[in-house]
């Protein structure tokens, strides 16, 4: 397979090649590293990217940004971050994304546990997780040609325990190889409209 | 109790009055109509009511539009009605309401099936319904003075059938009064942080 792996420098990413990149072909796509460049942000990026990738097998995203802060700090610009970045740009990537895919190709998304289970300062997060659930289980009923979605929800990982630790005290962490193996799920398996738990 | 609801003359609007107007005070708000006007796209219309209204004991909203759309129609201008209105809305609802509940007071916001069950062009719905969800269960736990918050997600209303029986295609409609009974639930009950799923 030809996989398109957007965000493949960070934790989750580099976790995902590990598992898929000795059986894959991986196109490596961020912000400012990667075979090819590109800014979720921004619509006109990802088109950019995409002409220039073609065709693949699978999108896979482990790229999206949140802003982190107390309820009472939370303004309308704070929320616009999770909502530009880790929602419409993974959203976005899936409205483009559906025409560089094979029939029967597949998109996998990453939400987080922040959806079901809410830390202190993470309600952009909780919102913007349960927003790519709820896309991926509809998306999942109207993509043509056998196309499939689904999203990867990770507890913090292991490998981030230094720098989010204290935000999670009490969850267990899980080892990013784990996630990796979520990815494999979606991208080799054959399930669609899924959150794919790794806790 | 004092109640400030959001969207008084909806169809839902009127079930959660003849729910709650018996036992208390309720000051109807909506976009045309009602006690006092707001848009909830506009934080400087919140602002205004809110300052009008000052201290009450329950907010309660049964407002928001979405885009219905077929998933390959939908735009990011399609996709940021819901986002802008249902979802920021209410949430920019809380965001300066807060300072305008009692101790103890309570937020009911209204989501809907779709974060669960999707429908053929619900996608922007089951979006933002879910992300509702998430942003809940996330605001309860950093609410200050005893505040509590829930979403109400109703099925399709009987009532409503005529407009949306077609897109509800084998769901089963309640009824009106039982989602006011979830309102009141909410409102008058101690839970917080909760999916009230009248379906």
């Amino acid at each position: 397979m030809k996989i398109l792996l957007v965000g493949a420098s960070g934790t989750l990413g580099m976790a995902v090649r590990k598992e898929l990149g000795n059986r894959h072909e991986i196109i490596a796509a961020g912000r400012s590293s990667g075979d090819v460049r590109v800014d979720l942000t921004d619509e006109s990026s990802i088109k950019a990217m995409l002409d220039k990738i073609g065709t693949v097998d699978a999108i896979a995203s482990t790229a999206g940004h949140v802003t982190f802060a107390p309820l009472a700090k939370l303004d309308a610009a704070a929320f616009a971050v999770g909502l530009n970045d880790k929602l419409m740009g993974q959203v976005n990537l899936v409205q483009q994304g559906v025409a560089h895919l094979v029939d029967g190709g597949s998109f996998t998304l990453i939400g987080g546990i922040l959806s079901e289970h809410p830390i202190i300062a993470g309600v952009s997060a909780s919102m913007v997780n349960a927003a790519l659930e709820g896309f991926v289980r509809a998306a999942a009923i109207e993509l043509p040609r056998g196309v499939r979605i689904n999203v990867v929800s990770p507890t913090v990982l292991v490998e981030s325990m230094d720098q989010y630790g204290p935000f999670f005290r009490g969850f267990e962490p899980a080892p990013a190889f784990r996630v990796g193996l979520a990815y494999s799920r979606s991208i080799e398996g054959a399930g669609t409209g899924q959150v794919l738990k790794v806790y």
